[in-house]
């Protein structure tokens, strides 16, 4: 099948806020200057291969509910490349840059290793030949979904397991430096525990980071220039993960001395499950200097697991664009929508609305952030709260010159202190207004 | 003042299990050993003299319940000596060894810092002269109830409060060290934000780095050589804390090279509200060589807020000491009591009565834990689970000597791992047969 | 003191989108009709005395930082209406037309029921000659605060504190009669257990039913025509909640016979800390015929107790206005503002500036609710979905004449049957784009 | 295959408290008499064949782990009699004497209703000839796994769905009726919604209540005497579903004129889902009549969906035979586990190991309780903080004889009340010394 997929979907055009078409854009204009650089180049957006090509709709109790017209069933070669061709008319159409894949979506699993690989270097073949001007964003290796990782990958107890894991990444670090990747990811779905009582966690965490420094040196030897990330996630499908959030991802990082060698991919729906906004996670992040890449999505703030739903929610983009405005953008990494269409939602069409309303909430937010940052009141609201330090003994302060007893001196001195309002609700004001 | 303040109250002693006596204990038997060590050894159990002394039953939506016989309303001097002698016949009628406090908890507050150092002073002279072989197991600062810390103490956004703080931490320092406390703990109640859109996070935390960094300083300058611990606590009172859990606490220890300087206080009412089983924390703190001390308290499982409940789950006082027996003990640190009565229980006797089944409640966990590592038939199954890195193979693995191309090369010669299953149901199995 | 209490506020005005001015309306335009009805009749908003005059900034870990000029750190009878005649300045300045108390926010308790009774006249006497033509939109009974409910009111074990509570309950509709109060609240705070263990919750429950049928016959009795309001929140202060939400209200309502003689008082904040979004409270009491009042604030997303902040979430405050709407608006009702400053904001212009950004939220919410309801594309979405129940078979399923063996017969007829798209996607897409 | 399925397991015996055999009982001994009443008649234990025999082990993250040597990987009807064969012989070797089913589980699915029902007939003989004395404890229809659900069964959005629910809930009532069943359940897994953009909730609510009512009416006709079983759970797979928990449940229930025909199946993990301690939901249940059945699971506290672990909390199961005691036992509901192995748990052993853990979990907590109620003192103690309603006074409030006027006459009579300690942590002490 080397015909369209996608018959009845035109080229997404922008349209702006008036149109009713729900196959334009309203407010993302890729080519659009804001705060002097392209809308396109603020985002970098990329379509997820497994949740538009790969999710079937199934849920722990339910069966599959899409049939998508290029699928006949299996899980075949000639199936992974029909996927492949569906998935570049749809970046096309959609008018995105970028694409993310784990190996085992674009290609079928093998009985051996050998047999994966040759399965893997045959679609992504066809994949380099096909990409034209588009790119990957990053690849990853799958390594949750096949059961003998059903201890992890890493951080399985099973050697045998450790070894399958390093060669699957092995090679999904090759073929993402073959289709001249950006970014490689490492996302631990099963390294992690499901009981304290059978774990032995400190030993599983030594085995994570020998992996990950293996890694490293692989990347290094063959010249892949392309920044490593790791996308925290507190739980699901294992009751504990080990990159729970930013900050305890850094934390490994740190005392493993990886720190300089993984940047960190923010999801949103995985920050909220760690119980912070994902404003905090991706502020944490920058200010650890590992802001790399984002996944944009969102949850349901009533629903404690993973929904991977297209992030909608104006507030929240423009919170994520203030991040990524102050970070001086995200590039190398992008916005992969990490987003999946609901179990319900059954029309190939509806593939193309999801992606059409999460660009155009992003663009709603870059928008809304630089009229913040050009409007000031909201910085300058900031600034001015902390301006005592401003203060030439403010400044000993930040310097590491101002030891107790002197700042008690000072406490003498000046008897109580006066505290200003925190201003919030006119922060909040300020901000909502922007929206 | 002088008499007795618990005239109803004798002496609690161990009568075993099955003693129907409520003022008695029934499984805490302070000098019986247990794995080569005294009970009282183990736990080194400290009254919190806040909750036991100063816990009014206020809450947000209600009005103080409580009316000790020893208060008269008022937060004189003279009530705050009759307390301390309070204090001291609870502690002895208990039969623990230590206590912890807040500054503030101890003596009246002044109008100036002189004034409040003064009559902290005086009751601190007080405690000192009554606290014969009894000892403080951490003291600290209350920088979080007086209006002025309401933007934080060390993370406060007026340069005035900082020092405030500062001086007031010096002082509690000293305090602590002339009482010869065994460490001194911080807890930021109010280092953290309600709102990131009048907060500037990394301005906030290089201040607290140059905080803790000045504490460290000064302890050394005044030859105190307590442990320094930092207490996690994800919000409450504030909408985000900075040390949230023990793994964020560890990376900004590590961010700012304070990692050698401070352990954790780990309390379990604040791992459950961080979304972490208790044992879990304990555990991460354990693994980061960072276990220091234990708050001994609960949370309700379907409650979101500090509930600070006496600890009645068997099972959990259990994990706890395998953790415990696993780091070797908890000295210098201890079990503090951070528990207070329901707003509702407002007997003298309810005081007793909290902390002695408390107490049992973790000699039972003691015990157990004790019995599970004499059986061994768990940790005989964590280890089997584990065993294929006991190889030679396993051996180059963890010393960091299989790249890549190795493992990939093995994966070839094995085929498919063999993986084993994880028993968790029988280690369940063992767990509760030994409660 | 009767001179000016907001010296330097204006009357807040409307003035558009465009203004930056703070203390503007920019979209709540009282006189401006929306959907035939005029924005001031749509929400009837009014102001809640304790926490606008009675909000201390105190939480369970700070002390009060508020310190409004009007006050003198007493809780005294002349200060009580000092209080009152700045309320009235305040809700003329914002320009709302209601308030509502609880009898112990505006007059001084008393050391008896008599004394309480003679300063609550006192006081309302005042605010009856203030009033003019101000209104209350409902008054209550504070049943949470003494430490006499600490075990409940109307559920108390004790019997005294039953009557208490009746005695009190009996005044407060009295007052809010005189004050020709358009509703009667009920917020059971302390009406719910903190333990099952000594609770008998059975014998509460049935004592609270007792309780409502009483304050039933006394409205008639008075001829007091207000709506009697029960507002479910599920926990805090106590660990549950009798009224935990709105369906479990309805239970109860349904059970005891009251189910026609009340209606429910929705707060936001109490539907998200029920695990319910607020627009599934608000439909929940629609469709059961109950919704009656709306306590307008919100939560924080992120954390476990209430938070009571000014509601700014634009998507939330259209889908509160869609049910609004559909219910024919929400008279003899309204809008509450049952939020409060953030501690830390404590200058008295920030009062005003949450109000009036809560108001524009709600105001943006009616407006985006109305433009989707005009445009009529997403209610045609939901009607098509269920167009099948329309046909003639639908009809008889819908009227109960449809049997089982009868539908079966159709199936043999029919085969598999066809199931569209849900469309969510594209539900959200016409959402976000009238916001 | 009619050998042995077990070869190397037992016939699981009870040995005692010392016995260190996995596969023996410790504390569940089947024909001892526990308050006058053999332990198997207190717990009518069940086993749950979907998880037992269908549970493979996959997630939404992973392929299925398990691989059970009676399986071939085909969903056939030869499988689906082996299994069934199987199912009796685990239900003889762990000594149980109830086992429930949904109807797909048992039987593969056609592709036309008569094909399915055809298949389901064959399985159903076999069941019947081999179940000698065991018993049916429910039957239930599995309306959730195959996509025609996917917008629920009988509040599907589209009418042929709703026939098809109905036609296979007229199947699966007979079947039960058949194998001489003693409940039959109703699990609404779909019947909620993901988005109440898209949803007519008053309208699908309606449907359902017609659905009810048919099916009341049906099992009338057929003579089907059992109970019909309505288990809540608040979400998952759905965003929010209409038996959110047992008084949601009860609402809807009232509402429609269905009360006196349902009872409740209480889920201890669906409980904790939904904010409450399963003892509430059970105890919510007991006190509106509407005790039925107990699905014996447990969750994860730190996680937000089903994991339908096996019960190991002794405390929890003391809790749970004290609502059984009060209620006078389950029957003709009994306890069935719905509960699973890992993902991880992969040995044919484990199955009855998690078995065996849950069953002596609730044996000890039958013991406990029996142990509690024997004793006394905690229900004494709760009897006696209720003793001021034994009066007079207390009476004719009870009795609904006690209008505001007169009891705030007695207020004014009797001054302020006493009000008594809760002594909840005695109470906590009574409890836990009884574990």
């Amino acid at each position: 099948w080397e015909g369209e997929f996608f018959p009845g979907i035109p080229q997404i055009k922008y349209e702006g806020p008036s149109s009713k078409n729900p196959l334009a854009f309203k407010y993302y204009n890729a080519e659009e200057e804001v705060l002097g650089k392209k809308m396109k180049d603020w985002f970098r957006f990329s379509v997820a291969f497994w949740h538009t090509f790969r999710g079937t709709g199934g849920d722990p109790f339910g069966a599959p509910t899409k049939s998508w017209p290029w699928e006949d069933g299996t899980n075949s070669l000639k199936i992974a490349k029909r996927r492949m061709r569906a998935n570049f008319e749809f970046i096309n159409k959609l008018g995105v840059d970028y694409w993310c894949f784990h190996d085992r979506d674009i290609a079928p699993d093998g009985k051996t290793l050998e047999e994966a690989n040759a399965n893997l270097d045959e679609v992504v073949a066809l994949a380099k030949e096909l990409q034209g001007n588009k790119k990957v964003l990053w690849g990853t290796a799958q390594l949750f979904m096949h059961p003998r990782y059903m201890h992890g990958g890493a951080t399985s107890s099973e050697l045998g397991v450790y070894a399958y894991a390093a060669a699957q990444v092995k090679k999904a670090m090759e073929v993402t430096h073959y289709l001249a990747g950006e970014n490689y990811v490492f996302w631990g779905g099963r390294e992690g525990y499901q009981s304290l009582l059978n774990t032995d966690m400190e030993r599983e965490l030594n085995h994570l980071a020998r992996f990950l420094e293996s890694a490293v040196a692989y990347k290094k030897k063959i010249g892949f220039n392309g920044t490593l990330l790791i996308e925290p996630k507190p739980q699901e499908p294992t009751k504990h993960q080990y990159d729970w959030d930013a900050a305890t991802t850094a934390n490994f990082l740190r005392k493993y001395g990886l720190i300089d060698e993984f940047k960190l991919n923010i999801e949103c729906n995985h920050a909220t499950l760690s119980g912070h906004s994902c404003h905090h996670e991706l502020e944490t992040a920058r200010i650890n200097g590992l802001l790399g890449n984002i996944d944009a999505n969102t949850g349901d703030p009533q629903v404690g697991w993973d929904t991977d739903q297209f992030l909608i929610d104006i507030a929240e983009a423009t919170n994520i664009m203030l991040t990524v405005i102050r970070n001086g953008g995200i590039a190398p990494g992008g916005f992969n929508f990490d987003a999946k269409l609901r179990r319900e939602s059954t029309d190939v069409e509806d593939l193309f609305i999801g992606h059409i309303v999460g660009m155009d909430t992003m663009a709603r937010g870059l928008r809304n952030a630089a009229k913040l940052i050009e409007d000031g009141s909201l910085d300058e609201l900031v600034r001015k709260r902390y301006q005592s330090f401003d203060s030439e003994i403010g400044s000993l302060v930040e310097a590491g010159k101002a030891d107790f007893e002197f700042l008690e001196k000072k406490v003498k001195e000046w008897g109580e202190p006066k505290v200003a309002s925190a201003k919030q609700e006119l922060a909040e004001m300020i901000f909502q207004y922007a929206l």
